[in-house]
């Protein structure tokens, strides 16, 4: 029996055996011939998989909240006012950040945890004040939250707002067009559904996200996020001649370019297509199992990620069964709910087999527990489904 | 005949195979046990690579230069006075940084490029203003000279200064005892002697450091840097708890884990006199070939690297035909001579083998050149230092 669990938690993901290969391959030069070539086509790559052809795209070692440190410390100057359109945890954070940077920040909160706030409500708030602007979390992954990114971009756009979206939990998983949606500005983590392992930022800024950078007044705050270090750079690499400010992140960096090849192998409306289509068997798997989530609407739940709450009489010592069973899950993350809920991340290189050996887990976790229902139910309901051939 | 060429430049390094093993694992989750056991195993060792028992260790994803920034941003509030002591290109970049958060700097230049300010230089600066802290680069990577860190950092503590170490070319190769020589940072990043492919800001802050930070009144300029945000994640892993602020880069911390246990293994005194033997036969080859070195002195000399200028009639086109021979060399990175010289990094796993073959290629791009020359004049002199057995 294999001893490797499969990992299903909202990042670190499953990795394709290509991308780890690419990680455990000997470390090129950051200037070798074929170290530029693979770095520029990842970056030529990323346009393509935010759907933002004319963007520029940024990688920087560091984690998702570097890309965000990214947003805020490029984009604010102090005195700048910004709205969080906030679903979670995730919004906090931007708000801490844009703060930090010197903006004036006004929140616009979900009229309950698991809802996202409506579009009026925005609307009414970008009325009151001359936002710069706007940020909004695509997927919070702390709720399973998914804002309308389309709608909301309009919005800010309307009233003349950057649009920055934390697509974290999101980018190549969920659907987003950054171009045709009008969003100045997105940002993702590599472990997410991007398919790298953990460890770089991902940023594509379009063109009026740019304009307000080359039209700043004030210093950038932080040294280490400063685009008038990395622009040139990745400009640099973008035009295969050798460059330098910090080393960059050389084996993730040959792996990320594995990685977007098979995003765009795959295409990505097929894979968007694919994400809702396996997180629809999962979510019909949980309700068959007596769970609710917490996203309060099907309209409002993420594609790449679910969260039920444990059913009654349960709590988080079913998730050792469920890793006992072969898959590890993860455990609530925000504050209010922490005990009683959990997270099951399903993007990227994730299967039809994956879902369906999840669901098993699940289902032997909640009778060790004791937890009474049909065994098989969750199972037949995912397959009702009637997803394609496994892929 | 093997296609794959040895990198000899001042990071990345050649990685050993456990590491490279290790980055290319499956992903687990930053709070699996493993990978916590993992994390904090790896932050204690840092503190035995390190020399600094009292001190508080930092891993975050990102380069060498967030390693300055981590330093920088958490040290210093607005209208602090800074003392850079310069030896190149990294002093001018932090000091550069310092200013970024508001710290007025002075800056001790090197009476000539390739030599470091004398004690008595940065003595009288000490005297003439109240400096919050002074930085040393350790191994400038731009001019392979090396800072008398022990007595810079008696003169900064002597005069009230906390004493930032920038040893990003230097530690676990150059001899650093944090702590017995009074240096209350110390920083570098993970592809250089530490042994991890790039993407890993390591830190460690002494308690005086540390102090500073609680003392602060401003909040830290930068958000991603902020010891705030880390400090509970640092504490938390060495506890072996769960924790979360943004998703470690795993692979790389895995490596880590591995690469501190190989150093640590050597033994830090025998580490440091490897070094020292291997860098002394290498530069005795460099003179037997007729060619001068950056450094003036071999007194300011590095052992993690040797920056030798072209000989006269000798240009970068030699790095060509080395290359050619199976080694990877860097080419000049200071600006005021970038075009004059070359550096070789000699860090981590490399061997007695690794340098002969270093000069044997060189000596065959040299009489590809036309360069006149006795052959194997280099490998002799290297030879003769007289090293103990291939290691």
């Amino acid at each position: 029996m294999k001893d490797r669990k499969l990992l299903m938690i909202p990042g670190p993901i499953e990795f394709s055996p290509e991308v780890l290969r690419a990680m455990g391959m000997a470390t090129t030069s950051h200037v070798a011939p074929n170290f530029i070539e693979a770095f520029g086509q990842a970056l030529e790559w990323l346009r393509d998989v935010f759907l933002c052809p004319s963007g520029q795209p940024f990688v920087i070692a560091g984690s998702g909240s570097l890309a965000m440190d990214v947003a805020a410390a490029n984009l604010i100057e102090p005195g700048d006012h910004a709205l969080v359109v906030n679903t979670g945890y995730f919004g906090d954070r931007f708000a801490a950040l844009l703060e930090r940077y010197g903006a004036t920040v006004t929140q616009v909160l979900a009229p309950a945890l698991g809802d996202a706030p409506a579009l009026e409500q925005v609307e009414a708030a970008l009325k009151e004040c001359d936002f710069k602007l706007m940020t909004i979390t695509h997927v919070d992954t702390s709720t399973a939250v998914c804002a309308d990114v389309k709608g909301l971009a309009a919005l800010g756009r309307e009233y003349g707002a950057l649009v920055v979206v934390d697509g974290v939990c999101a980018v190549a998983g969920e659907e987003l067009r950054q171009e045709a949606w009008g969003v100045d500005l997105a940002l993702t983590a590599s472990q997410k559904a991007i398919g790298v392992p953990p460890g770089l930022a991902l940023v594509v800024a379009g063109p009026r996200a740019m304009e307000a950078f080359h039209r700043r007044k004030a210093p950038v705050g932080s040294y280490y996020a400063d685009w008038t270090n990395w622009l040139p750079i990745m400009e640099a690499y973008e035009a295969r001649r050798p460059s330098y400010f910090g080393t960059p992140a050389v084996n993730l960096v040959w792996a990320l370019n594995v990685s977007l090849g098979q995003v765009l192998d795959e295409g990505m409306d097929t894979r968007f297509a694919r994400h809702r289509r396996l997180s629809d068997a999962l979510k019909a798997a949980i309700t068959a199992l007596g769970m609710k989530q917490v996203p309060v609407s099907a309209e409002r739940t993420a594609t790449t990620l679910t969260a039920p709450y444990y059913p009654d009489g349960v709590d988080s010592s079913v998730l050792g069964h469920i890793k006992e069973a072969g898959i590890i899950l993860a455990g609530g993350l925000h504050p209010d709910i922490k005990a009683r809920y959990f997270r099951i991340g399903h993007m990227g290189v994730v299967s039809a087999s994956d879902i369906l050996a999840t669901i098993g887990a699940i289902e032997k976790g909640l009778a060790q527990v004791g937890y009474a229902f049909e065994p098989g139910v969750g199972l037949a309901a995912a397959q009702a489904i009637g997803w394609p051939a496994l892929t």
